[in-house]
């Protein structure tokens, strides 16, 4: 299995923070913005005599409220169609496990985020790659070339929308495009939508659960605990209306006996907080995306799509080889006792030599330190020798 | 994937505490002994602005709790060997994960925890189960029948020990049998220990990393939250010397990002729970046992080997097949408006045909209920069409 393109460079960051320089992390995706209040008054008041095991499925009072949320948006799921899992990880992993068998082909627009091929290897399936470009802003590839990647052997397409790492956010119609292909090639669809209420367009974000004509064919990924900023309780979920999937699931989640019980407790008070709690984050992270944005498209030869959702972008930068620019930035340099942290982007690629000049950048640092962040990666490009504008 | 042996007639106890039928649930490995208080203690107190990921091999102070609390079973183990996992049940499967390839075998002396199939399959290996006998009160089976067993796909052997669902703990001279075969062929040993401290002989409990020469092809696996009953944390740990093997688990460990932070938080405060309570517990099964053990016994034709640790024992029941009968005593029986929920131990080899008639017994109920039950089971026998004396 690949390491994470995050993972290989942590030992230079590591490195760089023992001489002494100031790190500007812009390369993972924990939230900073602090854990909703009703989670710790939770954690305070548990009065049990035992901490037990829960149902393989979940409690039944967080399904009943994971279904009414849902209600929310839109979307109707009954308790009986969610199951909660350990963390969005195990609801890819079982997804993967239950729907697909060993050989069978997932099509994933890339970039995506790099686990997905370290799960699809332990079901011993294969994802297939298709990428989509930053110059079209990483929009749907064409369907055709969806079309030109359906083998005999393929089972699904998997989408994480908004999308991770890119912060794309499919429009209806590539939705419905996406359902057409679907439909027509009798797939599953894997939908990972952890980030969506992180979505900044004026748009409704839309769910696959909302997609007609493929209701059996759709299995939504969900997070409650990366929503909530408590990604540390590992609370996820896994929505199918496919009765057959759901059981074939449910084996799987029987042999593992059950998710985290407190994680569950603080993940129902969670999805009660009042709306201003999301809103509030919602506005402070599209006032860094914006200040984000602007900052990085103003450095020369620098060129990075808005992102419409998440609190992660794709820039392209005027290297040859951004992991060794990040690397070299780690090792070699510093900016006024400072220097940047990025996730190159090749790793959220599968296919060879795509996103060799991208970067991941996530905006879960304050706007000050983004500020500075900005400027210290725009004196680390005048500085490398390997800048090529 | 086969359902598991309770989970199959869940149902039909359903159905009878529907009709208002008490059932006394000797089929389950829920602990009913409280949680320790310092475990609430430390939920009360949580005192963090964000419950965040923690490292994907747990957090560096649990794991020094961890290494010290080997340290006091003379287990010489450093914090850098042991991986904090979600439940001994991930420490099964990423062990799995980590040492086998698709197609490989692993010898396991039956009968064994159902969930050991289950996790081989999704890492695309097989069990090779290698019954031991009701009648040797299920010692370790000859060795040279380990020795028929291994093929060039041979890569592990696994014990569970204390045994669920026998309640045996392997001997120094066994261990050291098996030690010698593992040695021998060059294979990974798997050793289950989560039931360590649920042992009732007087000599100390041999732990697979405590086995010379064969350091480096030892996995323990192991649980923090069973232990001091509170399955719900989901708190095991996966403790391995081989470097190699360790740096493949933590692949698995980073793809599904972290385990439990609260459990974590738990479990460190549970491993310093005065020695007083787990001496409760120990005495408290303890008295369980040797009651339940004198009663399953008196009953005409039934015959239990005693069990010298966890809190499970096999016993042979005087019918035909042990299934049909639990599922009688569900749906048909009842006395004094009373009923037992076994489980059936065929569920529990890999051999067909083997523990037909033999059911487990979990011993997680106070002596009052347990004198009922085996009273009630008592009653069924001598009411069953299919008892055979």
């Amino acid at each position: 299995m690949p390491a994470s393109p995050i993972r290989k460079l942590a030992p230079y960051a590591a490195a760089a923070a023992a001489r002494g320089v100031k790190i500007y992390s812009l390369n993972i995706g924990q939230p900073d913005l602090p854990t909703p209040q009703a989670a710790f008054d939770t954690l305070h008041s548990i009065d049990r005599k035992v901490l037990e095991y829960s149902p393989s499925d979940g409690l039944p009072s967080l399904r009943r409220k994971m279904a009414e949320y849902y209600g929310r948006f839109g979307i109707e799921v009954s308790p009986e169609e969610i199951i909660m899992t350990c963390g969005g990880s195990e609801s890819v992993l079982f997804a993967f496990l239950g729907a697909l068998d060993p050989g069978d082909e997932v099509i994933l627009p890339e970039p995506a985020y790099a686990n997905y091929v370290a799960f699809s290897k332990t079901a011993g399936a294969r994802i297939i790659g298709l990428p989509s470009s930053i110059d079209s802003g990483f929009a749907l590839p064409p369907i055709e070339e969806f079309e030109n990647c359906i083998t005999p052997s393929t089972k699904a397409i998997l989408i994480c929308n908004p999308n991770n790492p890119t912060g794309y956010v499919y429009s209806r119609e590539e939705l419905e495009q996406i359902r057409d292909i679907v439909k027509r090639h009798d797939l599953f669809l894997f939908s990972d939508e952890v980030y969506r209420e992180f979505c900044y367009s004026d748009k409704p974000i839309i769910s696959a659960l909302q997609l007609e004509g493929i209701e059996d064919q759709t299995v939504v990924i969900d997070s409650v605990s990366k929503r909530y900023n408590e990604c540390g309780i590992r609370i996820g979920a896994l929505v199918t209306r496919n009765k057959q999937l759901h059981d074939a699931v449910m084996k799987f989640c029987q042999a593992r006996l059950s998710p985290p019980l407190i994680g569950q407790l603080v993940a129902e008070a969670s999805i009660d907080t009042p709306n201003d709690y999301l809103e509030q984050a919602f506005g402070e992270y599209r006032r860094r995306r914006d200040f984000l944005l602007e900052g990085l498209n103003s450095i020369p030869g620098v060129f990075a799509p808005v992102p419409m959702g998440a609190f992660y972008c794709v820039a392209r930068l005027p290297v040859r080889n951004a992991e060794d620019f990040c690397r070299w930035c780690l090792e070699e340099f510093s900016y006024n006792g400072a220097t940047v942290f990025m996730a190159p982007a090749a790793g959220f690629y599968t296919v060879p030599g795509m996103g060799h000049n991208e970067v991941r950048v996530a905006y879960v640092l304050k706007q000050e330190d983004l500020a500075q962040a900005v400027d210290t990666l725009r004196a680390a490009l005048d500085a490398y020798p390997g800048t090529v504008r």
